[in-house]
């Protein structure tokens, strides 16, 4: 079995061809255009046709195609609600994939992280039935399964633990409109933006990422932490003490086995787990102190194989 | 049908008879003793009987006994894992009572916010699917209720909203041993000993109570904020803003359609409605934000015909 899988992330999209195991069989990955949806969607059925091509076959020939996309998404309905990173705002989604696409291919659409803690349990082989699951990359989304089961919430809105707010003394604005929030001080873009603020005040520290040939992002500030700067090791621990005062009310709320981390960040969550056990242990009551904190086994293509694992689901 | 009810409150027991439409047949209300569990226990068993016999039947005629208890329970085992405000611990509820009843009669035990949670969907006939049931009692508890479905948690602890931590810059002792809890700034009890200070600081607001027959307690407070008092409004407000704030979390990660408020609090819900508003207008997402906060339906009792309800579902 073929599946088309489309991963419309923030900053980049991956258009890929899997099986039904959840390898990825061909795949491509490019910026996302947030001007206009429809020239991005067309461009993601051109290039998933080229792929298809690719594993001698054609569009005609995939199982269905699933979509993780950002933001709130009605899954019933197959709208986008609101993607804020792009300004996309009631998309029908489903609708206008099938007016491009060969008639009878189901698309299936939902929220980039509902579709990671999918594959999770489809792909990752924990076996956990009560966890939630947290992708920290350009935003920081969550998604909260209770015995197995999505919690969807009454407008299919449930899981904004990126926007709980963590910082009342000297809050940064956020994409949601108010300021303080954990995406807006804990997420990929957010820590690269500290980063740059640091390097900006201190030319020893732009020196030392210069002579190391690292990044002025996320990924640079990580590498130096784990040089021992102390400024990236420093903007890691605030980072992960944001996370775990955000995790603190959902796992007191909750109560869940375990916290998988996804998305880009999470390669780096050994940074930031001292600061979120920290937290919890001060913070959650017991039982639930207890929780688990792990990064995904799916990797950095979660929300690819999320797509993937929710035609697998739906079909 | 007839069914046996308790609810075994940090302050007061509920021992009573109820039938499947949920009314009350006959009920006693007492002091819960909290020095001995076992010897409590026995007690309202005793006077279940008596009332049974008010009803013409015999304890072995109940269908099923219902219980209702704050705290962790461990429903599937009948176990009373932690109530904090007696400091009993692990104890075999459902075990003890059947050493002591007539062979045969089912017991049933659930914490008394999940009981209350059942109640309102069974006799409060709202019809919600998506909704978070909030005591505001001796302590704080609550319920999460995922399309229609109970959010129980790995360890059976989800719904500790009250020891979210709301106060970080004065917080108070809480029973849980941490300090800034909810519980320990807007349950009851905490409202009672904010106003308890304030009268200890002013003879003005002491003479003022006592002129009009109050009592120094959280249901005093609310008389006097009823009749303008500024210090009385002030604690319901500041209670209710740090209601809205634990509140905003929850509705952020659940995305509920309603909030239904019980406990000997919610009956002054007026007073603290607007605090938790503005809190959640702040700081809720679009449209999570439109949640609803009701005082719920049951009354004052939402606990008692919770443990009637916990039989009838189980039965």
């Amino acid at each position: 079995m073929l599946i088309g899988a489309l991963d419309i992330g923030g900053t980049k999209t991956i258009v890929a061809i899997a099986n039904e195991q959840g390898q990825i069989l061909a795949k491509i990955t490019f910026a996302t255009h947030t001007a206009d949806f429809k020239e991005h969607g067309r461009l993601c059925i051109q290039l998933l046709e080229k792929l298809a091509g690719e594993c001698s076959a054609e569009l005609a020939d995939l199982a269905g195609i699933g979509v993780s996309m950002p933001g709130m998404v009605d899954f019933a309905r197959g709208f986008l609600l609101h993607a804020p990173f792009a300004g996309w705002r009631d998309v029908a989604v489903v609708e206008y994939f099938q007016t491009i696409l060969p008639q009878g291919i189901p698309v299936f659409i939902d929220n980039d992280t509902n579709n990671c803690a999918l594959a999770e349990v489809l792909f990752g082989g924990s076996g956990e039935r009560d966890y939630i699951w947290m992708t920290v990359s350009t935003g920081i989304g969550s998604t909260l399964i209770s015995d197995g089961n999505l919690i969807a919430g009454a407008s299919f809105c449930a899981g904004e633990i990126g926007h709980f707010r963590v910082e009342e003394q000297n809050p940064r604005p956020c994409t949601c409109g108010r300021a303080g929030c954990l995406e807006a001080h804990a997420s990929g873009t957010a820590i690269g933006r500290i980063f740059r603020e640091a390097l900006a005040d201190s030319s020893s520290l732009r020196n030392q990422l210069e002579a190391n040939g690292l990044s002025d992002d996320a990924p640079g500030c990580a590498q130096l932490a784990k040089l021992g700067n102390p400024t990236g090791m420093e903007i890691y621990r605030q980072a992960g003490d944001y996370m775990g005062k955000a995790l603190s009310w959902a796992v007191n709320l909750l109560n869940p086995a375990v916290v998988f981390m996804g998305g880009g960040v999470s390669r780096d969550l050994e940074l930031l787990r001292p600061a979120i056990l920290h937290r919890i242990e001060a913070e959650v009551v017991r039982p639930s102190n207890r929780v688990g904190i792990r990064q995904s086994q799916l990797g950095y293509e979660a929300s690819l194989l999320g797509a993937a694992a929710l035609v697998l689901k739906k079909l």
